[in-house]
């Protein structure tokens, strides 16, 4: 079978007649079904939901001998801290606990760095008016959207499979002083599912930047969120890298279990080097009176140590994998040889990310809604949602069951398909 | 019986040898009494341990339909919403619910105003380089400390039994638009246990302020936490004055179940006029996944209505009513007719505040320490830690049991006389 591009007008026009019945019949079945939101299922959740019970009266204290019901601790319990040292593969002094966002903590980070900057700042960040922030894309929405209301600039650097394109980066950040930082989803990233090899996070570690506070805010948010058991991510300690390097202020990592316990209600950490812990620990100490240990001591019952982590996050990959499978499934059936979409098959994470027919993404997007079929805006993965080529759509699978993501995908593919045909018959 | 400055030379000689001779007494028993913190008691958290075993599997939805187990609901779950609406004598709609921590709350308020300003304010406030702001003292040393580490200068102004020293403030405000906002603790202040009258308040809501983005943090920390049924503190609503006096946008107000529920896993909420609340959710929901909603959940199952809040805030009144009246009791005994100390007493909040002969507070807190007994730093209650008349001391009877109580203010007291009749016969 030729594909799209290949074919001929009239022979175009046959394929086009085929989908507009595939269409109009999807869009006669009243259909109303969301792929816009990476959210767990009430599957997933429903085995954390043994957690709060976990809890006995008079059982309120962590193994150092805190009270948990009390103030104190305002770094986290000793136990929270070690499974998210063990889970990051750092030492629990690296880490900080935070409450039930991860994100708030990365805002939390920029902030501190524009009211105060950070260690090696001449200045605070709020006073660099031209602020610049490398944003890999396709990325996640809502850390640009953190940096942009933050103030920065934000420059757009290609996504590959094995990470951001290096040779850009290292040349953006060498020579502009107001770049201060970049954002990285190194791990299964949002949405492709990319893993950054070894060799791009040794140059990130490594690389000269004429900022001297240079900051990676490294958002491991998929650290033990594999699909599969035999074909796992991993990544490379960045913490040590920069240290390595003797850039070992340039990063700070993020994680959390809102996807390996709650989603709403997990716990988050930060991990950095020792000088950054001084310095962000300084402001903490002062700006609250410690994360919620009753939600730590929670999880540290539920999630005793990594074994007990990786065994929860098997049985989240149990009722993932079909859905991811499932997507991975009706897009290779529909686009097969037509030569006008392309995408990544995740090992992780929580998305799939298509890339249609150039020009066309917002006009899937829009069929697709008008077919009863929400995805998430186009271009909503790029800075400012501007996809220069029109043609990324982010999929999440987790949330539906299975025979609304069959529905769903099918009838994506076919507003790409319909967008596409009719866009080529008119150039 | 004269008082100590009334005594001769002589006689001030006869009551230090008695003195001596106590102090050396609590000297040898190797005491070890803290009466630093503002922390519940043991007894009191008890109280709330029942609060996650409420929560049970398979019922995680708030009353709205929202699964609580996922994310959605930036600003809280209507029930902790409703509660701390009939908690504060406001409108659910002007609650916005946080975290455990009510201080985090104030303190990125702050950050808020510091990066984007507020919503008269010509630029962020941190371009305004000579920022200041009000302090009623002696307060808490949490929320001077917020407010030094950002930047602002502190201005100490006197708290009275009703209210900070209004002549002062308003002619403070009306002349200096570097002035940007003022603490209050208006309900059993921290430390002396004052209550601000409805006449303080109005002049609060109405004065005249140069800075036109003047904010006023409004930390209604106490409103239910009254030690007698009979004798109970309360404040107008404060943002409906505002609102009177046309100045809608003039306060922040913050609450919390910290001392309702658990110390360090509570629920904290903002209240804040209409156009306050669209200036802060339109950062907050940038900012956060909102807040953990599974925590929201089980205080709405243990505390669901305003009377289920009374019911609990006088059970724990119960518990803190003795220690009060224990504090109270030796003060009394130990001070009377010595004219060289004073204090209130306080119907409600966590202090007890004395105030010793000027120039001895240090000296005192120092003896006690060698005594075995940790109060307090002295002049932590005042900016900077700067008491000009080195006179007042915290005492925070919450935590230790009665018999600790009776003996460490007993030693506080004779230490406090001891430095007052040295003082005495020096001068």
């Amino acid at each position: 079978m030729k594909s799209y591009c290949e074919l001929d007008k009239e022979s175009l026009k046959e394929v086009l007649k085929v989908l507009e019945v595939r269409y109009k019949d999807y869009c006669s079945r009243n259909l109303s079904l969301d792929m816009t939101r990476g959210k767990p299922s009430p599957k997933q959740l429903e085995m954390a939901e043994v957690m709060p019970s976990m809890l006995e009266k008079g059982d309120f204290k962590s193994k150092s001998g805190a009270d948990c019901r009390n103030y104190g601790m305002p770094f986290g319990i000793d136990e929270m801290r070690e499974l998210f040292g063990s889970i990051l593969g750092v030492s629990e002094a690296q880490v900080i606990i935070g409450n039930n966002s991860s994100l708030s903590l990365m805002y939390d980070c920029l902030m501190r760095s524009l009211v105060f900057g950070e260690i090696e700042s001449k200045k605070p960040w709020s006073q660099i008016e031209n602020r610049k922030w490398i944003c890999p894309v396709p990325g996640y929405d809502r850390h640009f959207l953190v940096t942009e209301t933050l103030g920065f600039e934000l420059i757009p650097v290609p996504l590959n499979e094995d990470g951001p394109d290096m040779d850009m980066i290292e040349d953006l950040v060498k020579n502009d002083a107001s770049i201060l930082g970049m954002w990285a989803m190194p791990l299964y990233s949002n949405p492709d599912g990319y893993i950054y090899s070894e060799k791009v996070c040794r140059r990130l570690a490594s690389m000269e930047t004429k900022a001297p506070d240079f900051r990676i805010l490294w958002d491991n948010a998929y650290v033990v969120h594999h699909l599969y058991d035999d074909k796992q991510g991993s990544l490379p300690d960045i913490l040590a890298l920069a240290k390595e390097y003797n850039h070992a202020n340039r990063v700070y990592e993020f994680a959390s279990t809102s996807k390996i316990s709650f989603a709403g209600a997990g716990i988050s950490c930060i991990a950095a080097n020792e000088n950054n812990l001084v310095h962000t620990k300084d402001i903490l100490k002062v700006q609250s009176i410690g994360p919620n240990k009753i939600d730590q001591l929670m999880h540290a019952k539920y999630l005793p140590n990594l074994d007990a982590v990786k065994e929860v996050m098997k049985k989240q990959a149990d009722i993932l994998r079909p859905k991811f499978e499932k997507t991975l499934e009706i897009l290779d059936m529909e686009f097969q040889d037509t030569g006008i979409a392309k995408w990544n098959k995740p090992l992780g994470g929580y998305f799939v990310s298509i890339y249609v027919y150039n020009g066309t993404a917002k006009e899937t997007v829009k069929l697709a809604k008008e077919a009863g079929v929400a995805l998430t805006p186009a271009g909503a993965t790029y800075p400012y949602g501007i996809d220069p080529f029109d043609s990324n759509i982010r999929i999440a699978p987790s949330f539906p069951c299975l025979e609304d993501i069959e529905i769903a995908v099918s009838v994506l593919a076919v507003c790409a398909k319909l967008a596409a045909v009719r866009k080529l018959l008119e150039e």
